[in-house]
């Protein structure tokens, strides 16, 4: 996965941070098809994602408006995810919704 | 590392994320001293950090206004820092400042 190519801001970032359970059932499928599953919404810009050694995960999707957020919080099949991820997936998980204000590229 | 304990928004955030080079010379020790700088600073709320095993970073830092991340980005040890990053460490970064708007956790 690249960093996620957006476009000028303002826009919206939503950081998930998370820290799993040892229960492992179904999750990579969930997890794969979330981003997939995203990247079809409307207003989607991109997103970013990566588990450390140590078990802390973060996923920071970025959206064009909050009703693109609030829209993805309501999808049908999302819905389910977040469900399992409440009863099994996650041990742990802070979602902070933030409004882009700046941004700096570096590049080779 | 566990997901970060912040106040009630509003903050900011400032989310990092990067590719390395092949080049490791110096750069265990470089991140976890600029955690540990960046936890010194006025206006400090929390670090968040994770790479994944495809070589993808996100490091998310929370600050209670824009003055002390101007400050931490202005700090001389965290400069020349900056300066190896650009110089050897990362082939390419994304550096956003967001401001936090919502929040929710979930914990067992």
């Amino acid at each position: 996965m690249q960093p996620a190519s957006t476009p000028e801001p303002p826009y919206y970032a939503v950081i998930f941070t998370s820290l799993r359970t040892e229960i492992d059932e179904g999750y990579g499928d969930m997890a794969s098809r979330m981003i997939d599953l995203a990247s079809e919404q409307p207003d989607f810009l991109g997103v970013e994602s990566a588990r450390g050694a140590d078990g802390l995960g973060i996923t920071v999707s970025y959206w064009a408006s909050e009703e693109a957020i609030a829209n993805w919080r309501a999808q049908a099949e999302h819905r389910v995810a977040q469900a399992h991820g409440r009863g099994k997936w996650y041990e742990q998980f802070i979602t902070r919704v933030a409004k882009v204000e700046r941004v700096r590229h570096f590049g080779r």
